[in-house]
């Protein structure tokens, strides 16, 4: 498959916006854009890749230790492994501004080749960038401005994407770290087993690449975190060879598989994987239902949660997210349904007291054995209905599933039509949840607007837990022609501030980077970026993996 | 309470071994010990404590910081800080060898007396060394021979004890990590939640302790392990303090939480934990099962973990410890109930084919809301009974829940008789268990019986997960008069290699203190090592903090 350089996954694939014909001109309209814009990407022959940097006698080494197939210095390669899919770098490549790639790409296909990159890296003096789907969203494929005239390497780990065995008694796979999700997923599906993560970015996202930025699933309630998945591990520094043993739990040391996972590169890359894996659920379903208040709906939600019931998802859209929804759905496609939910919506107002113009959509998902399917479903409608949500039924829930891994094709429609679009994400104790979420909110709201700009900004809980949850935000605007980057990042340090002040994590899944690394010495406080250094000092002396990742740079 | 010096737990109670008639003879029986022996402890006026090393201008400075009241050199106060409970520890104090005391004993009320301590033991050159509850039976708590001229002292957490917060929104507690099991379960009852974690050692040691060590409840298949438990920290080490944000997950680095859990003191001291807390079950539940085989009862717990079912308790004693476990019962009161028995045992063999000769018992255990609980139980039963259990009903399982802190009393019974006896753990997959088990089996028994001695050797596996299982092993001998330590040497060493050599955990809730520090460079490899020195340099330059521990000396 071929993949957009300059966009989100698939080259032939678009979210189709304009089979939704409510959705542009609500967008239009909330966004306060009069007039439609096209904005389309350079294109790609126009592209000036700066020259590499890298001296003859290093591009030789690494020739010899990795082969000549298995190394590149080509523009387009390069260009690939330049950037993330963050808004940031979709408006750079689409600009054709390409400062920052890499002076050259290697593919080993085995261990010791990443082992024989990383000690030629130490010798003569290059960085190395592990690189696994590229889809990272906060900046972690790219050198910081401070070291820009530093030369690097992408290490690309596609050709490492084997799964090694799959332990059927013990329930754990072992795997190669470049492998990408629909890959792995069909290798355990083959054998009735499945990881259970399904991140966004699933197609085109890796197991490495998930393990090194603490990745999680849209059925993570049901399955975990990838943290909570990982079993044992391989990882390649500068000094050695980390490989840890697949243990169920154990009381020998802190744990070095978390130290591992969420490394980001800066430790030294992952190679090699055994995570858990689970029989493939016999019974899927997913539901909706709608609730009265964005506190009621977070109530239930900590309630099912306290109650110890695992379901697969459980996605609660606040007011604004909620009917940006319903505007993004399909229209009716005949008098009896569009008359079936004009008789829902009198229902739930005259009979539920759930108005709509308040109204919180939750997304719910239950996988597993019959009997526990229906054991947890019935309990957590239960839960529900006490916090007074209406059952919406299958409809919904069952198209959100469906369509779960295409709104970051939207994303690209949008860039065309000259709006910013972003998404960030956090985490807080329930009782926290509340003021982070109107600081972020109100952070955004107002940033926007001190750019004389309407803001749409919106919210869901995507991942809820015993004493907290994550927050996900989405937040757009008519973008500044000419001033992309600059309007971004006031927009993102606003929020980051924000979320700093109510003591938010920095990420819930997507991972410091750079974009996150000026907020980490406040969240991990001194001693923990003590830590975090001592660590990178203890396995990386040279300072060659993934500089400025995470701690910053010293 | 005033607790035994020389023994378990409070000094007034005692295991009633007599109050079970059959318990004693077949113990001698199967250890091949003729005659009786009568074994006390010296008195405690008869041990002699070497002199403490401190400088005058320590002791001076150590006053001042932490006052005169939480400061002792005071002969009991240091034996009281020598060791820990393991079997070498009671076999030396029992010995009254009290070779390797604190120099001084403080006692800081506050988080920043931790601090100035930690100050001045780099300033004096001192070593520090952490105490909870004093239980560890891992040589957590003493000096490595290889620095036994070096003062140091013991840090007792004693009086940092108190419940901070409890978030009852978030399901959370702040607590002071010197609180007791009891003392932290009464406060939290009190609101209506529980933490839900019963070690056996529960009523003598601590929050700091558990999380030093990861260790893990009797009820850790539903509550988790203590790693399992932590949200935020607050660990005061040589260079600053750590302080973790209470967060339900987060993609901000490796974890620096799981960087403490489980350190052992060498980092620095945990002064202040978050925990996760859950409401009071409504319902809880003990019953019992038998199993034709070791083989089917492991299958069956298997089974439910990987069905995603999470009762609170799932402990199945291998044909040898179901064996002792009736002989360990109180004898029946009645004849209906010997019948009962007798007819029970002819069911068991005619019709469900389960022999006495070769059954295993499970203790199950099932906490929470009253539907859950029958949920989970009727389909755990089911389960079982698919790999041919038969259910023995409440009467076993709550008796087992009722005793379930006794057993470290019996310890000190056959200590007095004579006999040598202490238990180890570790934790496999399910695929790599059969193999550990019969190996560490096997390792005892042969090194048992290399001194010419009746091997008594039994296990149980105590905590399931989704991929493998903790192994715990008892193991027995006549005590060997005047050699018990090298006697126990050996047998430790045999089951250790034995581990080793079969990929188990050194340790799945003892931790690695200085007993398991040998093995650790192979169960952590050279790089995992590197890692845990690297943070030790980057927080404890002066390497004042509980030498030894984990990764040895240096």
């Amino acid at each position: 498959m071929q993949k957009k350089w300059w966009g989100w996954g698939a080259l032939d694939k678009q979210y189709p916006l304009d089979a939704k014909p409510e959705a542009w001109p609500y967008l239009k309209a909330r966004l306060g854009m009069t007039a439609d814009v096209e904005r389309a990407p350079v294109a790609l022959e126009d592209i000036q890749i700066p020259q590499s940097r890298l001296e003859q006698a290093a591009v030789d080494a690494l020739v010899e230790a990795v082969g000549q197939m298995n190394f590149s210095r080509a523009g387009q390669d390069r260009l690939m492994h330049a950037y993330g899919k963050g808004y940031k770098d979709l408006v750079r490549l689409r600009a054709g501004t390409i400062s920052n790639a890499p002076d050259a790409v290697v593919y080993p296909n085995q261990e010791a080749q990443v082992e024989a990159v990383l000690r030629l890296a130490v010798e003569h003096g290059f960085a190395v960038i592990p690189f696994g789907g590229g889809t990272s969203v906060v900046s972690g494929l790219e050198m910081p401005d401070s070291q820009s005239d530093r030369p690097f390497i992408s290490l690309d780990l596609g050709r490492m994407a084997e799964v090694v065995s799959i332990d059927l008694v013990s329930q754990t796979a072992t795997v190669q770290a470049g492998i990408m999700g629909p890959r792995l997923e069909e290798a355990l599906q083959a054998q009735g087993m499945t990881l259970g993560h399904y991140p966004q970015s699933f197609e085109f996202s890796s197991l490495g690449g998930w393990v090194a930025t603490r990745s999680a699933g849209q059925q993570s309630t049901r399955y975990g975190k990838i943290e909570h998945m990982v079993v044992a591990l391989r990882m390649v520094t500068p000094t050695g060879i980390l490989e840890t043993r697949p243990l169920p739990a154990a009381a020998q040391g802190p744990d070095l598989n978390q130290m591992a996972v969420g490394s980001e590169g800066l430790y030294g890359v992952i190679t090699q994987v055994t995570v858990r894996v689970h029989a493939l659920p016999e019974r899927r379903e997913y539901a909706a239902m709608l609730f009265p208040s964005w506190e009621a709906g977070q109530k239930a939600l900590r309630e099912v949660l306290q109650g110890e019931r695992h379901p697969a998802t459980l996605r609660l859209a606040d007011v604004a997210e909620t009917q940006a929804l319903f505007k993004l759905r399909e229209p009716s496609r005949s008098p009896v349904q569009a008359w079936a939910q004009r008789a829902f919506k009198w229902y739930a107002a005259k009979v539920k007291d759930v108005q709509m113009d308040n109204a919180c959509m939750l997304i719910m998902g239950f996988e597993g054995a019959h009997e526990q399917v229906e054991q947890d479903r019935d309990a957590i409608v239960g839960t529900c209905e006490q916090n007074h949500g209406v059952n919406l039924g299958h409809g919904i829930g069952e198209s959100w599933y469906k369509s779960r891994f295409e709104l970051p094709y939207l994303r690209d429609t949008l860039l065309d039509r000259g709006v910013l679009v972003d998404t960030l994400e956090t985490s807080a104790t329930w009782e926290a949840l509340p003021a982070l979420y109107a600081a972020v909110i109100s952070a955004l709201e107002t940033a926007i607007r001190a750019d004389g700009l309407d803001p749409l900004v919106y919210c869901h809980v995507s991942h809820p837990y015993h004493v907290g949850a994550s927050l996900y935000f989405t937040f757009m605007a008519k973008q500044i022609e000419g001033d992309e980057l600059a309007q971004w990042t006031r927009y993102k340090r606003a929020a980051s501030e924000a979320i700093a002040a109510n003591g938010g994590a920095l990420s819930h899944h997507h991972g410091v980077g750079l974009d996150h690394a000026p907020w980490a010495p406040d969240a991990l406080g001194a001693e923990g970026m003590r830590m975090l250094r001592g660590l990178k000092d203890a396995v990386d002396p040279a300072g060659v993996m993934n500089p400025g990742k995470i701690i910053g740079t010293p």
